[in-house]
């Protein structure tokens, strides 16, 4: 029977062995941390590696995803669909062992991360899905939703802002089944931390309200051992265990150092650590006793068997619940939800009113949410200038979890980022706020989602110098481009409430990554349209208004600016001139559509194109061409009334009109 | 005599007066912070109103800046150039009180601030360069750089990340001179803190190595002044004091609410207000014996004379240090520094050594660091992949501050915004420094720094998918159209050890803004040029290799891709064609230039161009149009070696030599 040391050590065998072959890569980590994974893996994690997507398996999120030959590491150990041969080729294109760990390319790994904290946040969103739902769909005696979530954080993680974000607000809803393992190595990339992180991390947790296991020696299984048993044992506060390791553990010359880091150990060195740990097996070379000692795929199928039993018993007790239960885990939206939109999308036309885009997308919720009980909302604290609170809402609190409603505090980034593992756990469709000019205080999240094709819906609001008096600080000018620019980011800029109605049914119904939903705080004039326009708007640009004739003009616009389009183009038609009027909410969904209706919608022969937006210019020459113009920002805003700003950048019939008739003059 | 309470309640009246008259405002912070301000301001604060410039002054950040009305109502009532016709214009166009203190448009206000947690992180970086530059210049006997930076901060400030980051550096570094004061109110947008911030904030700051001052009332002046001289007492730490305040302190209806945090009180509730307050006097009203009370004129210009004395004094005995001072007070650059550069590009030009840009970058750092004793660099932990460290680096520590090197841990977002603190302070030029992607966790300082048009070098390396192994989460894509779309940003891509030391040059030489500087992971090679076109790279695009005749076709690359271009080009030529290669280190530099530059380089004739970048397409066909090519990104990237990657993205010469081809005949 092998040793618990004999088992981490394959772990860290493979480690450097995968790091050496790439001649790239990051063994310390890995190294270090085989101990203490060892103990969580092989005695606590609920898991089956030959279904992956089991939705009561634990969740295991590495943080710090640089070590990723960890993870790869127990992946194969433990039996999943994750070969030797996946691992020699570590780091190689379209391998299913990218250098960090990518969603969607390993099975078993639960989240993208290398970023550095972000992994954290999304083991928050993670341990708050399952806490959420636990609230809402156990019962006494079965408790179907009932899973932890592990989570292993470095110093870098620790340094991060977002771990302060994450853990605060962690430590406020009592996610108390989030069990995090602090790899307290003491080294980060440039060398011994007691130069730049002299933090007391135990205490300072302890100030989130965490239970905190301090001084744990992380190679020393039985020390781990206990650490696992009372952070499971609390059920009502998250924990931390704070494991001091070496990293690279093991190697006799880069043990403890940040040599052992970012870089392979060298053959000579391997070599040195294979004899130091007594690893007596070639590279990439596990004897059949340790992977049988690993394998976890017979203890992972009766933990799956059970739990499917019980399953069986709840929906004989519950049907109902355990029908609505099935449907959320896999991602289905309610069967009526598309009717009930387009229903609603049809009365917001009729109904012809003029209103902020917050405003009506608060409308919006108040339609859509009672037929999406999995909708789970909140703010960074601007839940009544964000319009996110809809009739229905409750929120999530630490004593009462069932609610849909997320108080975030003023942690945008964290949000974000919670967002997408409560998107990644499944059964629940976040959607988080901010103003759009704090998307920037999220941005890499905004980013990681998209990267992750998650379904995390953001809204953004005060979209513009629109927003007034809190001026330039606050006045988005170049985050369209920005979003607009990710790519698989989806973006909506609606002009009404109807564009608005169709934007939240997309950014719904969109199961393979974010949306950007912006909206204006300002109130903006209702648009007549037609049933084809009407039913264009989901094509993301259409046809808005139309010359009698072959245009000779085509005004492009969005969002707040649509208005302002359309005045010009009736003056314009009324001396004569041939205009269209776009109306383009979602160039991304524009793009996809089939080039004849892009090209119905903006003929090549038009080259007489005016964009008017109240966000950066640059982004719009792919719209106009170097020959046409752009209405827009190319500064910072300025802190004064909306009316005033509007008119003091140029956007203004008057000139919307100048610049439409000097563009015909010059190309005519 | 007036009392303590009076001198508070003018800046109540003004405050709540001001965003009354303006609809628009934030009330409740100035009236609940108006009696620590008080103590603060008229007991301890060094300034002389008639001199916001002074160097020695006292810094004070006003973290949470929607309390702006709190520093104008200051500011005013102790001298400054600031009427009382300034606060009726509170939040108006182009008016000297904007919505939220705006640096450059206020005399006395030190930074911008709004976007919470980066006024803290600013005020750290004040009193950085503040023990920076006492460490290198003050002797014995001689202190002239010997001042405090005082900061508030909201709860919204302590629940953001960067908080975290910049305290926890803080503390590191024992800026014991830095005085931060929490406004603890318990109240947030959301309303009362208790449902989203449970942290134990006097523990979180002593886990930070901060002396804490808990549990102040922050409306009794004795106790807030204790609390300063225990504050200034120590010099080993960082203080914070927790002022327990009430928002909107003397409404009698909405004090302790969030009702009265974001917007007017009302002319009803005014009037409850001053009658609760005993304040018998009209809006906008201060009787003479308040202001005489709180005029700090008198002691100012006595304050700063006997600094101005002290200087002379020290003048007499380290002249040249005082001459140095001086020159590094002023923002002035070595008078040979231009000259020396020169000569360094120059060098660059006749040694053309191949080398990645961030090799290139050190090496420039090498040659101009020794003439620029006023750089201060740093790393958020990565100084070895981000070359940042040049031969005479030394690390600045809590017990020797004196070097000119900062160890920032990850912390890219509070590096950031300490960078544009230090700016802001003077006598310092920061760079800082992390990959390219991770930008994005520093975004919004990022903004800051060039609305605020802040001489903060941003070193980013790692540009492009050329990083390679790391994959998509560390390769950026987007990054670089969202720099050169923020307004005021300037951005370098260089080619080559010549670009790099010329956007060096140019970053250094920017005195109102920002410049980022881009770097490669992976070795480029060095391009020929004559003496114009060596001249001509400070233009930011310019023509580097060219046809014969009138171009048919241009080639517009960066960075790595211009030896792309460059290659086939050449093989373009051989086949007859007249093509002409673009390098455009810096879009912005060239869009500044005069129009016949720009045509001379870009004829606008010459609608056959190609882009070529390893970044996002969309936002070059602002230069190729809607008939040109652009051969970039438009998906995530790949984890693999740099080789493969590049040429699965189709950054091959055949592949652009394709492209280039088709498009001459699609436009023949």
């Amino acid at each position: 029977m092998p040793s618990r040391k004999d088992l981490a050590n394959a772990v860290r065998a493979l480690s450097m062995d995968a790091v050496q072959k790439a001649q790239s890569g990051h063994p310390g980590a890995p190294m270090g941390l085989a101990d203490v994974a060892e103990v969580l893996w092989n005695d606590y994690f609920k898991h089956n590696p030959a279904n992956p997507s089991w939705p009561d398996r634990d969740r295991f999120v590495l943080s710090n995803g640089h070590g990723s030959m960890l993870q790869y590491s127990l992946l194969h150990l433990t039996g999943y669909d994750l070969g030797i041969e996946d691992l020699k080729q570590f780091r190689q294109l379209h391998s299913r062992t990218p250098g960090h760990p990518e969603y969607g390319y390993t099975p078993g790994v639960e989240t993208t991360t290398g970023p550095l904290g972000q992994g954290l946040a999304n083991a928050v969103g993670m341990a708050l899905a399952e806490k959420n739902l636990a609230a809402q769909f156990n019962r006494d005696g079965h408790e179907v939703i009932d899973h932890y979530t592990y989570c292993v954080v470095g110093d870098g993680c620790l340094m991060e802002g977002i771990s302060h974000e994450a853990s605060s607000l962690a430590g406020t809803l009592g996610l108390g089944k989030l069990v995090v393992f602090y790899d307290d190595n003491g080294i980060s990339i440039d060398g011994d931390v007691s130069g730049w992180f002299t933090d007391d991390t135990a205490k300072r947790f302890e100030a989130y309200n965490w239970q905190v296991i301090a001084g744990v020696d992380g190679h020393d299984p039985e020390a781990v051992k206990n650490a696992i048993e009372k952070a499971r044992g609390n059920t009502e506060q998250p924990t931390l265990i704070c494991c001091r390791t070496v990293i690279g553990f093991g190697s006799p010359g880069k043990a403890g150092s940040e040599s052992s880091h970012g870089a392979p150990l060298g053959d000579d060195e391997i070599e040195a650590t294979r004899q130091n740990l007594g690893w007596n097996h070639g590279a990439f070379e596990v004897p059949d006793d340790l992977y049988q000692a690993w394998d976890a795929r017979e203890t992972g199928a009766a933990a799956e068997k059970d739990w499917n039993e019980r399953f069986a018993a709840y929906e004989k007790a519950y049907p109902e619940l355990a029908a609505e239960l099935r449907r959320r885990l896999a991602g289905e939206l309610p069967s009526d939800f598309s009717q009930k939109a387009q229903d609603y999308i049809r009365q917001c036309q009729e109904g012809g009113e003029n209103m902020a885009t917050r405003k009506a997308s608060q409308k919006t919720l108040n339609a859509y949410g009672p037929v999406l009980p999995e909708l789970v909302g909140g703010s960074a604290d601007l839940a009544g200038s964000n319009n996110t609170l809809w009739s229905d809402c409750q929120a999530i609190t630490a004593g009462d979890a069932s609610g849909n409603y997320v108080y975030y505090g003023v942690r945008e980034f964290a949000m974000t980022a919670i967002g997408s593992g409560m998107a990644l756990h499944g059964g629940v469709v976040p959607y988080v706020a901010t103003f759009l000019i704090f998307m920037e205080y999220a941005r890499n999240a905004t980013r990681m989602a998209a990267l992750m094709k998650q379904r995390n819906v953001l809204v953004y609001t005060h979209d513009s110098i629109g927003l007034g008096e809190d001026g330039p600080t606050h006045q988005p000018v170049e985050q369209l481009a920005t979003l607009r620019q990710t790519p698989n980011m989806s973006l909506w800029r609606p002009c009404d409430t109807v564009e608005t109605a169709v934007a939240w049914k997309a950014a719904i119904e969109r199961s393979d990554g974010p949306t950007a939903l912006v909206f204006t705080r300002q109130a903006l004039a209702h648009q007549d349209r037609d049933e084809q326009q009407l039913a264009d708007i989901e094509r993301g640009g259409y046809i808005l208004s139309d010359s009698d004739g072959f245009p000779e003009l085509i005004l492009i616009a969005t969002g707040s600016e649509v208005a302002l389009a359309q005045e010009a183009a009736t003056q314009l038609r009324d001396q004569g001139r041939q205009v269209r009027v776009v109306s383009m909410p979602s160039t991304d969904r524009f793009e996809a559509q089939p080039a004849e209706y892009r090209q119905k919608v903006l003929p090549a022969e038009v080259t007489c194109r005016v964009a008017v937006e109240a966000g950066i210019t640059d982004y719009w020459y792919k719209y106009v061409g170097m020959e046409g113009r752009v209405l827009g920002m190319t500064t910072f805003g300025e802190s004064a009334p909306a009316g005033p700003l509007f008119e003091a950048f140029g956007f203004t019939v008057d000139n919307l009109l100048a610049i439409s008739e000097t563009l015909l003059d010059d190309m005519a």
